[in-house]
């Protein structure tokens, strides 16, 4: 009896990203010992994380609502356009407080390994959004992985038709690394690209 | 609007054992991107770990209904029980599918550090128990540190004005370790205790 309930649940925690079998068993102990105070507002939280979050039907970001807080948001520049992987991109772009244009979520890369292709993209939205004409430069900032990279090329590819500047994120040395612990990609790249100060 | 749904459940997740903040993001955008696979699922089984899940009567397990599954084998040594600290402890001992009397959850250990006192563990379900006359040994099986070893040695006490064997867990070398990682507490008791070949 207890085995399949609090076994089901196990099963699935432990299959999140960064979750294992041990770790899940203690999040489902810690969830039993703490009902009200836990337990509740987590199943509310993610029942609401259901109803109410979805895919913008713009950029792919995930908010409340059709179009995303980013997309509605007229203050931000509207003829800049940076592409990115995951939505955790978008988190991360945001934190550094840095860029004010908008956004498209590709929802992947194109990967061999994973078996992802062009087709499973969110593409043809970007393609749509360029078509309008009012984007002046598309940022690709798709990651620095092989993957990655594939991507970007490819995009940077299809998107000559489309009269926009296209552009990538610089690659060298991250702020407040040591070169010691540097590999030898980012070092050569660094050099390769050094500006006078 | 974006930040609260999001920021809530990522914040509740991320204060779940062995969770911070990074990782709270990167699951709740996974559940985001698999609702149907993942995300309902998931609120299917804590709902039914809130409404179905709950501590025995007897011993403070985990299970459905009143009286728990090891509780309710009449096919376990009714004249045995293991008094551990948590729920955990009990699922570590079934997994050596070494012991088959009963078990009692404390709970939790006296700590002076997280301010656990007498009136915070479930003492009176085991003295009530013992009353009943039926047990003939108490095994004390609380964790090896600090604390558990403090409320083996309160439980002990407390267990003399009742006729059973008190009992404790052999300390010494755990199965498969090499002495070279080995404290020197663990060798030194391992010494102390060693049996003839």
């Amino acid at each position: 009896m207890q085995k399949n309930l609090i076994e089901n649940l196990s099963k699935i925690i432990a299959k999140l990203p960064g979750m294992g079998p041990r770790i899940a068993k203690r999040i489902v102990l810690h969830l039993a010992n703490n009902k009200e105070k836990t337990l509740l507002p987590l199943i509310e939280n993610l029942q609401a994380l259901h109803d109410k979050i979805h895919n913008c039907e713009i950029c792919g970001n995930l908010d409340e609502g059709k179009i995303c807080a980013i997309c509605a948001n007229n203050g931000r520049d509207n003829s800049v356009i940076c592409v990115i992987e995951e939505v955790a991109d978008l988190w991360a772009i945001e934190r550094a407080e840095n860029y004010h244009g908008k956004y498209h979520v590709l929802g992947g890369n194109l990967s061999a390994i994973s078996g992802k292709t062009i087709e499973d993209l969110n593409l043809e939205n970007l393609y749509l959004r360029l078509k309008e004409g009012n984007t002046k430069e598309v940022i690709i900032a798709t990651s620095a992985t092989i993957d990655g990279q594939t991507t970007a090329h490819f995009l940077a590819e299809n998107l000559k038709e489309f009269s926009v500047k296209t552009t990538r994120l610089a690659h060298g040395i991250p702020v407040g690394s040591e070169l010691d612990y540097l590999d030898e990609g980012t070092i050569s790249i660094a050099f390769k690209t050094r500006s006078e100060f």
